[in-house]
């Protein structure tokens, strides 16, 4: 049975980075960034007000001042400054010359046309190349676009930046047991609560996702799963017939199965396969095990075809309840708080209840978890 | 001047939630549940068994069993077993009678129609409404839909939540020093990098977002705030001029100008106008400073028009490295990490590049914070 670090470490080898492409910055966000944006021009560009004041030459120690101009942001009005001579300037616009200060408007006496300024030396203005300079690393490859450095790439210019493309996935729930959602299960049958879950985990991570709903027999699963894409995920039956079923169509299609069990629970029967440079990912039907087996193996797989880290971010934290041990690593349902994780009440894996409220999978190795003991944990929404 | 904890108050008692309306599963991820969702039925809905194997009755201890028949999953096959009589069953399957038990696939012994069990006493079954009971709240209101809470609802065959409808929010990025990020900047002028932000700050979010950018003169200004909607955003030159343009603009426009400063660094001129149910906020142009009161100010605002907590999810951590204050709190761009939060290097209210690495934001008070100190921080991204 290969370990959940086995199969990390199986994934960070084998999945290969997709193509990248360019998107405007509309459509980069949460994507990867493939090429390193630089500093097109020193940061700031010109030597900038930092306040709404008043410039004058720093070596200018004159009672009082004469506004002789005034220079708004987005001017550009370079000129000498004689001695007794003030400009009134305002916050981001272009400091005139060079040996400058600039004095805040709270502290300026305005009378008429003259000035007399209090608080000298302060200086107030952020100087060219301050921040950055010409070609200098923005923004470093592999980060994800989020706000902060969409904002940066538009100061850049950087309006096309490089990106891994979208990743095209394919999801089937199989299984004798399953109906629609929509559809009011009969004595025996349960309704499909994976394709849901495949949905909102895969729109915010911006995935191409389709979505089929087959029963176990073998030739609609094989019809099902026909084509290329970049990740096939199929939600067996978790009976052992299912799981077989999985992989002998996964193996049918021209897949190397890799892995046929992983020493986790919930989620023992996974199988991973690969055919060229498309995995595939038979998965537990139990939707709690999909859940734990989506976050700790198809993001990662997700991640690694993405460029990052195939590894999930794994924390730290304190235990607020002692949890049990068994003898596979165990993934539980937990609430990560501010100080203290907190296991859910979480009785088997057919107990889905725990979905609710659960926002982090808690890590517990075969001995157990005491309360207060530090343990690992991943974030999983 | 007001605080950081007075505006959070303000935004909690006064802005109100939006009108709720049914989405499909597919539209409903990342929106606020509105009203709970109970469990139609029992959880499980009838005895199943956990594991592949053989039911038989728990008190029948003949050494060895006729197979009788076969259970698959969605199948029901509801009978009475006899003494010395066993049914092959499979993970899921509805269990036939009351009073069994399943032994483990892997605890029997198969000898063509017989079979002998090892292992008895185990159960295996998941008891009908083991996890939950008919009209059990599932899902409380005000949760998020994520994966794990979209696969509960599909299980409880909610297939058309109730959830807030999606907010409108114009933004405009106003100042006549910016230009489009695509444009190169003449002398004295920047490029417009609130846009970009902003819009890559509300996809994920699933806010309706419409954008313009228009210099600062005020019938351009007037013009672009036209129309009703949620939430109205004004990047303001950062300039006194232009942070009074804003002001002047929301008030001709018929906002109440509640909140004209706030005691924050960076970020001071924020300014918070209500029109009705519709708020208005003046943010400064500067993009840190930006980035900061749209987590701050206007994810709060946000929040408590969706239903949820308008006061961002503050956390507490180990701070890396000393950081000064200033008599404004400051809110400091800093890496979340496992154990410690690490403070970037940031120098002005006008440095950009830690937006290329901040995940979060630190929570400086006036008296600063010393190398292992515990602090606050938000999450940002």
């Amino acid at each position: 049975m290969t370990t959940v670090d086995e199969l990390w470490v199986l994934l960070r080898k084998s999945v290969t980075m997709r193509d990248s492409v360019r998107a405007s910055l509309a459509e980069a966000d949460g994507r990867v960034l493939r090429e390193p944006v630089m500093s097109p021009q020193d940061q700031p560009a010109f030597d900038r007000s930092a306040v709404d004041g008043f410039v004058v030459l720093s070596s200018d120690d004159s009672p009082s001042f004469r506004v002789v101009d005034e220079i708004r942001a987005g001017q550009w009005k370079q000129r000498k400054l004689g001695r007794g001579e003030a400009m009134k300037i305002a916050t981001g616009a272009a400091v005139p010359c060079e040996g400058c200060e600039v004095v805040m408007l709270e502290d300026a006496v305005e009378d008429g046309a003259a000035v007399r300024l209090k608080q000298r030396g302060r200086g107030n203005i952020r100087l060219r190349g301050e921040d950055a300079s010409t070609g200098d690393i923005l923004v470093a490859v592999g980060r994800k676009i989020s706000a902060g450095v969409a904002g940066l790439l538009a100061t850049a210019g950087c309006t096309s930046p490089l990106v891994t493309r979208r990743l095209s996935v394919l999801h089937v729930a199989t299984g004798g047991e399953i109906v629609p959602p929509e559809a009011e299960p009969e004595a025996g049958q349960i309704r499909d609560a994976n394709s849901a879950m495949v949905g909102a985990w895969a729109r915010p991570r911006g995935l191409q996702l389709t979505q089929a709903r087959v029963s176990e027999d073998m030739p609609a699963l094989l019809r099902a799963i026909e084509g290329e894409r970049d990740l096939l995920l199929v939600s067996g039956g978790s009976s052992v017939g299912g799981h077989d079923n999985t992989a002998k169509a996964l193996a049918e299609a021209g897949f190397e199965i890799l892995v046929s069990q992983v020493a986790v629970r919930p989620g023992r029967p996974v199988i991973v396969g690969r055919r060229g440079d498309s995995w595939a990912f038979g998965l537990p039907g139990n939707p709690l095990s999909h859940f734990v087996c989506l976050h700790l193996f198809v993001a990662a797989a997700v991640a690694a075809m993405e460029g990052g880290s195939p590894r999930p971010r794994v924390r730290n934290r304190i235990v607020a309840a002692a949890v049990a041990g068994n003898p596979r690593e165990t993934w539980w349902p937990a609430i990560a708080e501010s100080r203290m994780i907190r296991p859910l009440r979480w009785r088997s894996s057919g107990d889905l209840t725990s979905l609710a409220r659960a926002d982090a999978l808690l890590r517990v190795p075969p001995s157990g978890i005491a309360a207060g003991d530090e343990a690992e944990f991943i974030r999983a929404l």
